[in-house]
């Protein structure tokens, strides 16, 4: 990881935490429900969306704490699905970032409900931010909830599903990828721009970038999970041979995913070229994605 | 059921399932999760959340298309909460309405999903309402949020499963059902308030009304239990009292329960008074609600 990187991730990712975790205990709820939801908050992840909130912001000068906050609600939205695709009926995952998933500690009920209360939340937290203006309110809401529901993460969750028992194609790989992590990607950096004021072009730009970054974000998933280690993943390795998953490397071998991979990563670069501003970030934050080991 | 109400009935369900079921069917989803959200919505019910949004709206001569979209919202609300209420790890319910449980159709997997795009399917329509400013929006979403969340309804399901097996007194059960099913008929009667542009004096005595109508609601749910036959439930009778769930009949008995029931009632019609418009309406609607028999 670059110095530059680096430094952006310990300055913003302590602010991030707080303010997601600030978030939740404020509220007013029965004490085993705001345990189960901090639970998972707080099992850890690498915060990937909410940072591209603030990198994004941090492009345009826009150093205001909405960027947390916006950060915040879209990590709840990660955390709720990924409580909800862990769930014995679904991956049926028992361990997660190294730890036991929400249902082994409280139980499938109450997971179920944390993970509802996660989603619903994150609404109510773009609806009360500060120092917005209502439209621009409206819209990131419309665009959460858009990226977030049976048109983006929960359709691409679907679609994983009625694809398990068979081989997907690529295009079909794409679209399970697209919709069940690339929207959320993509929102994270879109809002950014919402909040920034940034220009059409700037805000076309960057969903390009996020497009790329998402699909590169997925490959190398696919990739660490046949290169990588149980112990460097926090999670099982080799899972997705083990089932037979349609995966990019099951599909392009690993040298090819490797080469597709490669080819995310430039045109995720290249988009970045088209807005006159110090992208290196930005170029950081892609060139991460690709190289990271877990 | 009065002439009255029964006219007004008459004239709204159909519009409010037309347009409940149409902003589902225009979303771009996979097919399996639309016929799943869509076989739950289509079960039937009473619609008893989007009529009393109608009807607040009525009270105010507001007549526009927007008061059928909240109402759908807020629908879908109640219906992905009863989806994974009936889930194996929570109820566990094989029949509700008379028909087989979205779990039971589509399984465990796609009825998680279906609720989960159920539910972040509501935020976005409030985001996307036409003809209501961008200020009112934030405030329905905000209250949307807030009533079905962590402080709300989800809230109340928790204490409902933390109760289940010691015995609750009334000042408990009543924060159960406060928070379970009071906070979103709450909700319901509120943003009709909000969408009409209420005096502050009308709003707060609504919510009264709407506080005594969910207790009253709840009250005569947990009498139909027990006198009511299977058949004209919909769904198994009995199930409380075998079950040993505190209910307002086993904390105060039938003569009891049905006092408390009449005494709610009577607290909803006197906050109607305080209201300077014709509420024969709403006080029919409070009528049928602790008369009901399904």
């Amino acid at each position: 990881m670059s110095k530059q990187l680096q430094q952006f991730i310990d300055d913003n990712l302590p602010k991030i935490e707080e303010e997601l975790y600030d978030l939740v205990e404020r509220i007013k709820a029965p004490e085993t429900l705001t345990e189960s939801m901090l639970y998972s908050l707080k099992a850890g992840g690498k915060r990937i969306r909410p940072l591209f909130v603030v990198a994004v912001c941090d492009l345009f000068h826009n150093k205001q704490h909405e960027a947390l906050t916006v950060g915040a609600a879209v990590e709840m939205i990660h955390t709720y699905s990924l409580i909800h695709d862990d769930l014995p009926s679904m991956d049926n995952d028992d361990m997660r970032r190294g730890k036991p998933t929400n249902h082994v500690v409280f139980g499938e009920a109450l997971a179920t409900l944390a993970g509802d209360a996660l989603n619903t939340l994150s609404f109510g937290v773009l609806a009360r931010l500060e120092n917005v203006e209502p439209l621009k309110k409206v819209e990131l809401i419309n665009m959460l909830s858009i990226a977030s529901g049976a048109e983006g993460m929960v359709g691409g969750q679907v679609l994983d599903i009625d694809g398990e028992n068979r081989r997907l194609n690529l295009s079909e790989l794409e679209e399970v990828h697209i919709n069940k992590t690339g929207a959320i990607l993509r929102f994270s950096i879109e809002s950014g721009a919402v909040l920034s004021d940034a220009t059409k072009e700037e805000r076309d730009a960057l969903a390009e970038y996020a497009h790329h970054i998402g699909l590169a974000f997925q490959i190398q998933d696919d990739i660490l999970d046949i290169v990588g280690t149980s112990e460097e993943l926090g999670k099982t390795a080799g899972k997705d041979v083990e089932s037979h998953k349609s995966t990019y490397p099951a599909l392009l071998t690993l040298e090819g995913a490797n080469a597709k991979l490669e080819e995310h990563f430039s045109l995720a670069v290249s988009a970045l070229a088209k807005i006159r501003k110090d992208t290196s970030l930005l170029e950081e934050f892609a060139r991460y994605i690709v190289k990271r080991t877990n």
